[in-house]
């Protein structure tokens, strides 16, 4: 099934949710650049999904093999500029806003996520190198990240530090030159190795000698594949993983210093890695929600299709005994409207959040703050929503969808990591309750929901807000545990109420004929009318608290 | 990770919420099948259920080859006559309730679901020849199908005809001498060709000559792989399916009569193949539900192994800074005991229903009602069930759950084709909807909510059946469209609500000390406090109608 990218409901998010055009002057860019991404990802990207799925990155003692076409659709990647969007212009980016970047990447997830990620990782490297580098690491390497000609990495994890990255251990030393030699193994590196550029730059979290426990002590490096000598770094990948999806993208287990140590060079100050680290990572936060939105959207399509061309019996009550297409029977719509409600609303939440950080870079510290706020939910949520979606477009095929030629199991087995990576939704939730429900004395979040507040008006979007500010009170008076055995539901209702009323003040601004104002309208009122009153059914588990969770050791429950 | 039959808990459900000692004299039996079934299912079954993912079944022209261990452990389940147990003892079955039968499928579902399925399929048939056989069919094939020395399958979807079974085309002609020539082809024919057995007992949808349109002209016939006479029949596997999971076991398109005409005999009478149909899917969608119990059962286990091994992190707010067992963790410990609320919930709504069909076969005609009544729920919310269940057992891996290795993921692959095969839960939403709610004008459903009325004590169950009832009266008076627009919604209300009813029985009869009475108190807590009122927040959508469903055209949800 040919993918189709969304560029009027795009512009039309650009427009409503995100004020676009108080971003840039240059309105003409969105339209190019959403056209011609959507050329892009539909007629280079997406015919690659299916061989990156079925044969998947191959490893070698050599290195990693990428399935056949990649290499070519990469380096159509580096010549259109597609990495450069959002990137700063003094490193040869386009300066444009991170929201109009998102609507790219949001495509090129939806074409092929295993692709989608090296451009995704590189686009947290870009940040934290600009935010944090040296002037020579900004002169010698920002422009080639930028461009895409060398991509980036991030290397977090370790066998015993993944959620907790300050349990790391790898190594770094000072060479005395102003270079440090690293060493150290790490796991769960996305494009640690691969064959579609010269270079590769690892960032890399290491520890550096008598430095403090925890994440306090760690600290950032730039350790590249290929040194500015052009002699090979000693690092290699050891082997890569045999996953539930994303097969095209290698997940590398990363030996640093086998032959006597990695060289790199640090990254901002020493112990200053856990801050540069969120730099990354928050950026990378808000790019897997866009992946759960892309998988959305390509799966909501390829229901939709199948929906209207199989026949399958009459339709109920009807005077017809004719089978008709399957989209007329009313439970297979309500799947439909239901994939397009989270999809359009996912991506209503995702694009408003990335504006918000646009805010912020322009000056506006509330919208900054407020983008905070925002992550954890479009993180978990988002991603959410792409399992969801992708469940239902199975279910849509019905036998078709266990058969994985039909490629709708595909796109579940992708989703279902974007929950567990770049923090998994747990880790969001309780960022939501632990940092963000405090952010600003509380102001952070308060500010968001007396705006909602002040434009919501269906009656089931302002009960959902009245039970989101009664469960924040709840949580902000509880104690560690309580707030935590919630977090996750609260996480869910607060996602939930700020997609609705983006999606009620779209709905609002859709008051047209055309097809795609009725969609609008009808996904809207779906959501508000149907999964509005779902997210009010989780207060009770939001405030429930944790006695329950502890009144049973954890060994009985196996 | 070794699995372990949850003995004590089926013996638990089995005498609080099955009543299994008004069902049977011999209460000894009960123990000592539960536990020579547990210790087959964990010694003999499970060791496989790895290699059968990742080798699967191998087709060749000359037939489907089973992987490696399942010809050893299928002879020890003739030997063993674990499928005699709930078939008639004039057939060499034990004649033993269903719903102790349902315990030891569970066990064999929960080790491997691929394996599982040969069994499952073969009591289908077990069921609808001992129905509708004539002498000789009893006399001449049940009892080797009941001891599973022959396997039988349920052929019944065509390419066109999959929940529409009426429009099958595969045709039956008579011989004159009582058999018929079928020929045809069907698709999706589980175990319709492998190595096990010597002989494989297909039973047939087939159309007879001047049969009426659809569903009314379909009759049932029953077609061996070997003759009786020791010759091949006339039909063959023509292709095995890829699929996104259960990859031991073949899902086969067979083709019958391509040499000129398979030979079969009618079971019942011509055009009587609904009826028969329908008692082999009864039984076969009651079983598909316990399939989500075993998943369920599985991957919970699986992740409470997981949670407890796995160090990582601080309790928050804790004194101690020394990582803890991620169980220990609020969000960890929320899905570990959502994963057994929800598994204890599903597996007494599955007992209680085989409890209900085993009342009907001792001439209770409500209780068979009730179990007529409760099918759909099984089929749908149970393998609902498993299919969360196992994606939160992904969960709690983090990335190790993406990894296949560690197991966690292929029973979220497994679990998926539950929820569509033998009846897609949308049909059996429809059923529920359709047929179920007037069944008896009405008293068949009136009086399953009256009982739950008369013992449930907690306010949210009361809310839930309040709500139950309303929108099944605001159901009833809808026309068809509404009506299933809602049936999803309403269905999965249904389930939690009776789940919740058998849930909370039984923490009042487990008030004792042991950690499986904590557990069983902790998981209905939990699902009273947590479950049950996401439930209620269904009750929108399930009244939400069809309009808004029909406001925009499918084309423009693409």
């Amino acid at each position: 099934m040919p993918l189709r990218c969304p560029v009027e409901e795009q512009r039309f998010v650009l427009e409503h949710v995100v004020g676009i055009h108080e971003l840039t002057n240059d309105v003409d860019i969105v339209d190019a650049l959403l056209e011609g991404a959507a050329q892009y990802a539909e007629g280079e990207v997406e015919p690659l999904n299916r061989i990156g799925d079925t044969v998947g990155a191959k490893w070698s003692p050599e290195g990693v093999a990428m399935p056949q076409g990649f290499h070519e659709a990469y380096r159509q990647f580096v010549e259109g500029g597609w990495g450069t969007i959002s990137a700063p212009e003094e490193a040869g980016g386009q300066g444009l806003p991170l929201s109009l970047g998102a609507a790219v990447m949001e495509d090129l997830n939806a074409a092929n996520l295993a692709f989608a990620l090296c451009p995704m990782l590189t686009m947290g490297a870009i940040e934290a190198i600009g935010a944090h580098g040296s002037e020579s690491q900004k002169r010698d390497y920002l422009p080639r990240i930028v461009s895409g000609e060398w991509p980036a990495t991030m290397n977090l994890t370790e066998p015993q530090a993944g959620s907790d990255v300050g349990a790391l251990r790898t190594k770094a030393v000072p060479n005395g030159d102003g270079s440090w030699v690293i060493t150290g193994s790490k796991i769960y590196i996305t494009y640690g190795e691969h064959d579609l550029a010269d270079n590769i730059i690892h960032l890399v979290l290491a520890r550096t000698p008598d430095a403090p426990a925890g994440t306090r002590g760690i600290s950032l490096f730039l350790v590249p594949k290929v040194l500015p000598d052009g002699s090979c770094n000693d690092l290699r990948c050891a082997s890569i993983e045999h996953k539930l999806g994303i097969h095209a993208s290698p997940t590398c287990t990363m030996a640093f210093g086998d032959g006597g140590g990695a060289t790199g060079w640090l990254i901002g100050p020493e112990h200053g890695g856990m801050r540069a680290m969120f730099t990354m990572m928050n950026n990378a936060r808000l790019n897997v929600g866009l992946q759960g939105v892309g998988i959305a959207e390509a799966a909501t399509q390829r229901a939709v299709a199948y929906a209207l061309g199989r026949v399958q019996s009459a339709r109920a009550g009807g005077v017809s005994k004719d089978a008709v297409a399957i989209e007329q029977h009313p439970d297979v719509r309500r799947m439909l409207l239901r994939m397009k409600a989270l999809t359009m609303g996912a991506r209503a939440l995702a694009y408003y959040a990335f504006g918000q950080i646009d805010r912020g870079h322009r000056g506006d510290k509330a919208a900054a703050m407020r983008g905070d706020v925002l992550t954890p939910l479009v993180k978990a949520w988002g991603t959410d929503v792409g399992c969801e979606v992708a469940s239902i477009g199975i279910q849509v095929h019905g036998g078709m969808g266990f058969v994985e030629e039909t490629g709708a199991a595909q796109h579940l087995r992708d989703a279902r990591i974007a929950p567990i990576y770049e923090g998994t939704n747990g880790i969001q939730a309780a960022d939501l309750v632990g940092r963000k429900l405090g952010l600003d004395g509380g102001l952070a979040f308060d500010g968001l929901i007396a705006d909602i507040r002040a434009e919501i008006e269906a009656p089931a979007l302002v009960a959902l807000a009245d039970a989101v500010e009664m469960v924040a009170t709840t949580l902000r008076a509880a104690d560690h545990d309580d707030r935590l055995a919630g977090s996750y539901p609260f996480l869910t209702m607060c996602s939930v109420l700020t997609a609705g009323w983006l999606l009620e003040r779209q709905a609002r601004a859709a008051s047209g004929d055309s097809p795609f104002h009725q969609t609008k309208r009808a996904a809207a009122g779906f959501f508000i009318a149907v999964v509005v009153p779902e997210a009010l059914g989780l207060a009770a588990g939001a405030e429930a608290g944790a006695e329950l969770l502890y009144s049973v050791d954890a060994e009985a429950l196996a």
